[in-house]
């Protein structure tokens, strides 16, 4: 028996003026929450480190590499990883990547319980816009700023458990789970920044963001017959209001833990991975179900080609 | 502005005995129903004219052709066909379908306002299995009766809307919407037969399989930004239940009409075509944000490939 109890680190609002000190200072004391559940895997959000800067225009790019870490560990964030070895706690966070050849990419990495890097996943699905867009009411310039990933969607067997992780938007795209449901994965790890009221379309706001949301990571968990880990950024960062919502969903897409808050908040599920056998084995048996030769269009086409 | 008032027509057991004629006399019932409530697009289950008879085991396979059509119309539904024509109603309905050459498919079809057949779709995602299984509590042969079908997922533009079919399982998979979605579909009808209890889990009731149907025929229409209409033959065949539970859903995901029994029973949704528009041209805009590169997988392998 795989077990293994997976923590969800929601994270409050970080503000423009707060330091990679100040925020990872607050990571450690969920960690040592965490470890305190005996925690063995924790799931931090998205750009983890820092404020939810594509939000904020800037004319020339560059000046966006601020919030850019250029090493993973590096000064800020080493007392994580060094608390992540002492405590034997396997964490994922995210954080805005600037590589030493000038790429810029919206990153996630994962770690055993020693602390070691042993994945990376490059956000692949970057919504929003790359110029300056006045017909929003906040602006959401992630293709501004990151390149699309160019790791793919892989799996990692870690601490006896195959995981794999996506980024914020990526959780609304079946492809996305799919492309790890078909390397066998038990656990999807999905940080995310998710304004509470889209830039677009003032009506839809936090009741129908957050149905969207946790409608898309209970399909991906169900029809993939995985766990999956949803944990936000939340709260109001200068004064743009992020949803909260964490979640932790079971193979069959039920939700088995829930975030309360829109603030620092630890969720946690003790959850045995071979419960994944059952749908995998079943109804979810791609071997036996899927029907590939239907499903061309799917890679050889990007948008939409309607019928005469 | 294009805007049809679609109508599912939730339909209740039918018993073995049950000949053909009975049945499609209860569809016209519907039907008549359906035309005083303005309905434009009438969608019935899979299967309707018959009793699911794949969960009866036939050692002689030929012996289940009498479950099966040998053409489309016939005589036994010949009158539906001219009804649906003097009432103005396109539909959709399932059948088993046994070709010329001797084929057999778990079929659908579409007509438009005029009674006039303009689209077929033959079940892709058959469920089940091809030898009697002692181990379950019931059997579910679809494996054994029908071949996967062999036409792809089509769409088809009819009565102003682009329309496409899938039948029960097939709501399960992304891949069946995915490829609808490409298409630029507008309104997806699925009919099913589903038991009310898993044959290899009696954990799995009831409230579990309908959350299940929700939230796949949910997820299908918000990230394809489609209507889509989930329509079941349901209650008790000659002891075997089945689940109710007919959905109408919007763009966005919402359930905009629900069936409240096991028996006959018409839904209805005045469905505006045009709000298709801004999912498909936002955050599911396919051409700016899908990124087939890192989608390989899904059409390169059938089953799982586990990382070493």
């Amino acid at each position: 028996m795989t077990r293994l109890i997976v923590g969800g680190a929601q994270m409050g609002p970080a503000q423009k003026a707060d330091s990679r000190e100040t925020v990872v200072a607050r990571m450690m004391d969920l960690m040592r929450e965490a470890s305190a559940k005996g925690v063995g895997m924790l799931v931090y959000p998205e750009l983890a480190l820092t404020t939810f800067f594509p939000r904020w225009y800037m004319e020339d790019r560059a000046e966006a590499d601020f919030w850019f870490e250029r090493e993973m560990p590096n000064g800020a964030t080493r007392p994580l990883f060094d608390l992540a070895a002492e405590l034997g706690i396997a964490m994922t966070f995210g954080y805005a990547e600037l590589t030493p050849d000038g790429h810029h990419f919206n990153t996630s990495i994962l770690t055993n319980r020693k602390g070691e890097i042993v994945g990376k996943y490059r956000k692949i699905h970057l919504p929003g816009h790359v110029e300056y867009d006045p017909e929003r009411t906040h602006q959401h310039l992630e293709k501004r700023y990151f390149e699309p990933g160019d790791l793919g969607f892989n799996v990692w067997r870690n601490e006896g458990v195959l995981m794999g992780m996506a980024i914020c938007n990526d959780r609304r795209w079946p492809e996305t789970f799919r492309c790890m449901g078909l390397q066998g994965v038990q656990l999807v790890t999905i940080g995310y920044n998710t304004p509470s009221v889209n830039s677009q379309n003032g009506g839809e706001g936090l009741k129908e963001r957050l149905f969207h949301s946790e409608l898309s990571l209970q399909v991906g968990a169900y029809q993939n017959a995985t766990f999956v880990a949803g944990i936000a950024k939340a709260g109001v960062e200068d004064g743009n209001p992020l949803m909260g919502g964490s979640v932790i969903v079971d193979p069959n897409g039920f939700i088995i833990a829930k975030a309360e808050t829109e603030g620092d908040e630890l969720i946690t599920a003790d959850c045995d991975f071979d419960l994944c056998a059952f749908g995998k084995s079943t109804i979810f048996d791609f071997a036996r179900h899927r029907r590939i030769e239907h499903y061309g269009r799917i890679t050889a086409q990007t948008g939409v080609i309607e019928p005469r």
